[in-house]
């Protein structure tokens, strides 16, 4: 059963998500596998060795709760990135912009360390520090990509309108114009060489 | 400063609150005392008992951040019910509809246990259990109250549409259908019997 099927929309209900590692024994999660995030990390050659020999670590995972794609309701769950780094880029989510572009979104951090990046199309950006207890106002208009720059999972809550749609082409096609890499034991941000391509 | 003031709706801010008590050291709370909820409890005695001598215990505070009152953007907080009873109903919220009806809101329980009763204009009713690391999904058309059953605060944050509003009038007037008291040390529903007055 679909998770859309389980939860009663209309009347109300409650689900479970884990405060530390975010998991929930109700729903069930989307996976994203290093597999699926093919030319978004600057670092080719380290992409490719790190699925030599059939592995393929889980990058992160959400839940995707199939609440209705209307105005008034709300759609939620958690999102877990896990540590690692393809080279010296940290481990992150896809990232989108939202369908509406005129719709914002809450993240809550409840464990890990990372940060929310942040960017408009016309190229302003920011990174929001996320540790457990921060909330992140991702406001309309920007896309958003989590980043783990932690040795633990970075776990959010988060809440976005039913209707705001995702548009993950954007990203998948020019990137974001910033990338956070460790340099001297430190998280920078330092510019994408792929941007725009 | 007021909190609209303190942060950057446009470009996006962070803002901490506890993930146990609930509490920011950023954002300044809304604060709702026992005097402020004049009739909304069934024992009128015990309620002005409570009161003498000048006393006049928090029953709750929540976040009011200033988010704009638009659609695309979301309001969020946290929302802190403190233990306690009047007679023998337990410490609540005022609980509201929002303006606009047809918006829904998510709770994510930090700590504490509670219920969320939701009940809609036609009377639809139920209660929603909380415990920590538990969503609730507050639907559309439905007003919504927290009510703490433990000894410690139950903490929840929570998310609805910037331009949602809020409708407290109608449960001032009216109450909800139904009460939660204690009864042989349970937490039960039973029908309000001011309801309706
Ligand atoms: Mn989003
Ligand atoms: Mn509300």
């Amino acid at each position: 059963m679909g998770n859309a099927e389980k939860f009663d929309w209309v009347r109300g209900f409650t689900c479970d998500f884990d405060l530390i590692n975010g998991l929930s024994k109700t729903a069930e999660s989307t996976k994203r596998y290093l597999s699926q995030m093919k030319g978004m990390y600057a670092d080719d050659a380290a992409f490719d060795k790190m699925l030599e020999g059939g592995n393929d670590p889980l990058v992160y995972e959400f839940y995707e709760m199939g609440a209705p794609e209307l105005p008034g309701d709300l759609a939620f769950g958690t999102s877990i990135t896990y540590p690692g780094k393809v080279g010296d880029e940290y481990f992150m989510t896809k990232g989108h912009f939202h369908t509406i572009l005129d719709t914002g979104e809450v993240y809550y951090c409840l464990s890990g360390h990372g940060y929310m990046l942040l960017e408009s199309p016309e190229g302003d950006w920011s990174l929001q520090e996320m540790t457990a207890g921060e909330a992140v106002y991702v406001p309309k208009r920007y896309a958003h990509r989590s980043i783990n720059i932690g040795d633990t999972p970075l776990v959010t809550f988060f809440v976005f309108r039913g209707d705001a749609g995702h548009d993950y082409g954007t990203i998948e096609t020019k990137g974001y114009r910033n990338l956070v890499v460790e340099k001297d034991g430190k998280a920078v941000a330092v510019p994408n060489p792929k941007w725009g391509e």
